[in-house]
């Protein structure tokens, strides 16, 4: 049944030799455990060498006979024991479905294993941590969003999908990306945007059979499918990856998820994270330039509040043409949106902002 | 460019005739009018005859050479002409463009045809009253999101989709599903879900072909370009079309915007609403029949407001098998999600849940 017969296997004999370990040191009369990776802030690092969030080296010990221990335990274990059966039966389930399938009460006892499913996506990212896979490795799926297009051709699940004949609609980008196999492609670069509606722009103006390049959005915050994807276009077909998003703090945050990874997501930076992703604009610069000034959108308490947080990163500080830029923001006060472009013309992006930006290689790292 | 140009050419005739009535009108030296039939909801009345929410019969007449109107007159002939230009060149807008091609100054004036999107959304929905014309025929469309798959092909923009080889994905739904071609439909029934998870897992146990369905989901409410599919498939292909969400207040709500319109959307519900969707749970008998009550979710106060307010639709008020759901939820007071299937196995909505539903025909309508 599974797409990789190799990585299956190796899949489960990790998650047997959890199990498999366990049973030993019962056996041998011991106090079974299991080294967590501690989560949380304090051992979030930002790892300049790789360029991208980690979790540091901090670890705690959880026991089995440990009454304080012995829930997360059994959880752990259990959501182990669920990822094992469904890799064998070549089955996805939802965080929410877990929760839902973990939900019984052990026999012989009043326990329920799980009361709430915080518990149960605690216990995911635990398993995602001592074992190194991903909850996408552990066929555990988060939410789908997005939507693709460009001369490739895919295959996913025995279907073999061109993206360059989806219409209006492009192909819905799944919540797993793990596992799709590029069989053709046929592109010079990869084009993510914020914004669903700038995609259907540039999709309608065949703008990546123009540019030769694929486009990619979701609506706001990429998905993990679409993280993971970006990542494996970069590093399996090595196109350069370029973001576009508004003239504002939460544009530049969406670039920064991608790019460096999350602090909530720290732990799986590396199968997330793409620290050669560029910021293609907008830029300070480009208000100027494109004549957008009459567009500028006076910032909210809210949006000075949030560049300020994001000037502090440690990614950024040290960065000079990030905090030139944000010192230019904050100078403005202002946002601009990528929709003020159609104020030029609609295919205005297609035809002259991305062809220019692309040919001068102004992109910010 | 025009996929089908019959109707480009009545669309572009009948905002012509609105442009030649306001320019006849000033040769005459008259004061030239638009007739706008008056929205909210006071105008808006359930016909219990076509089973729909609709705008009544009052209008009010927006006059050119009164300062109190020509702001607005000014901006919806801007909107005509934005709309004919758009439907002309074959190309596609979504609502924040529309502001920003509509933003700027009057010629030898310091006035700004708009200074907001507020502004332009009001004039594109009077467009849509004037001229009888969906935003989508009009060329504006709205957001994009959620996925299908079935055995379908269809013809979009010159590429043909076949929705049985989307792999996990599906094909992305468009924000606009008027001009696409059904050229072969090989299915009983379509199914929209709410969830994009149980989406997901049906589309993994590939039920739409072991039931002959079509599936469709987005998250949360379904948008224009999916209800207008879904009333396309049953309208032109005779394909019943059930409705499966949660039992909860919310998603009682999304069936009945689904089914009746809803109040915001009231003037278009005619190209939207499908009074003859059926709702296929989950219902209150199948929280006994399927066991799940120890996944009941005890109602918040929030929910306990909503479903007092949906029981008070007058689409509601008198149908019985809905008040006695209404009824039964209210003494239940707690909810129930399709995710609590799963704990009775990963496919067992796909394999027992659904078939039951089908085989019975017990929908509540």
């Amino acid at each position: 049944m599974a797409s990789d017969n190799k990585n299956t296997k190796k899949k489960i004999s990790q998650l047997e030799d959890l199990g498999n370990g366990i049973y030993k040191e019962i056996e041998r009369g011991q106090n079974p455990y299991l080294i967590v990776p501690t989560r949380g802030l304090a051992n979030v690092k930002y790892s300049k060498e790789k360029g991208i969030l980690t979790l540091g080296e901090s670890t705690s010990k959880r026991y089995f006979l440990n009454v304080g221990h012995v829930r997360k335990f059994v959880q752990t274990v259990a959501v182990a024991s669920l990822s094992k059966n469904l890799i064998q039966s070549d089955k996805h389930t939802s965080l929410r479905d877990v929760f839902y399938q973990m939900r019984r009460t052990i026999p012989g006892t009043k326990i329920d294993v799980v009361d709430d499913q915080t518990e149960t996506d605690k216990a995911v990212e635990d398993l995602e941590l001592i074992t190194d896979l991903t909850r996408e490795q552990l066929h555990i799926t988060a939410n789908k969003n997005g939507a693709v297009a460009g001369d490739v051709v895919i295959e996913d699940r025995e279907d073999t999908i061109d993206w360059a004949k989806m219409g209006s609609g492009g192909w819905a980008i799944p919540s797993t990306t793990e596992d799709i196999e590029f069989k053709r492609v046929n592109a010079k670069f990869v084009l993510y945007m914020e914004k669903a509606a700038i995609w259907d722009r540039l999709n309608e103006d065949r703008a990546w059979k123009k540019l030769n390049c694929v486009i990619i959005a979701s609506q706001g915050q990429a998905t993990r499918g679409i993280r993971r994807l970006l990542q494996r276009l970069y590093n399996e077909q090595n196109l350069p990856v370029y973001i576009l998003t508004d003239f504002d703090p939460w544009g530049f945050y969406i670039y920064s998820a991608i790019k460096f990874g999350s602090i909530a997501l720290a732990h799986a930076s590396e199968k997330l994270a793409l620290p050669q992703a560029r910021f293609m604009g907008l830029l300070a610069d480009d208000i100027e330039r494109y004549d957008l000034k009459r567009h500028l959108i006076k910032f909210k308490d809210v949006d000075m509040v949030r560049l300020k947080q994001i000037q502090k990163y440690e990614w950024f500080k040290d960065n000079k043409p990030w905090t030139e830029e944000f010192g230019k923001m904050e100078k403005l006060g202002a946002k601009v949106e990528l929709n003020a472009f159609t104020a030029k013309g609609l295919s205005f992006m297609t035809e002259k902002y991305l062809p220019e930006k692309i040919k001068e290689k102004k992109f910010l790292d």
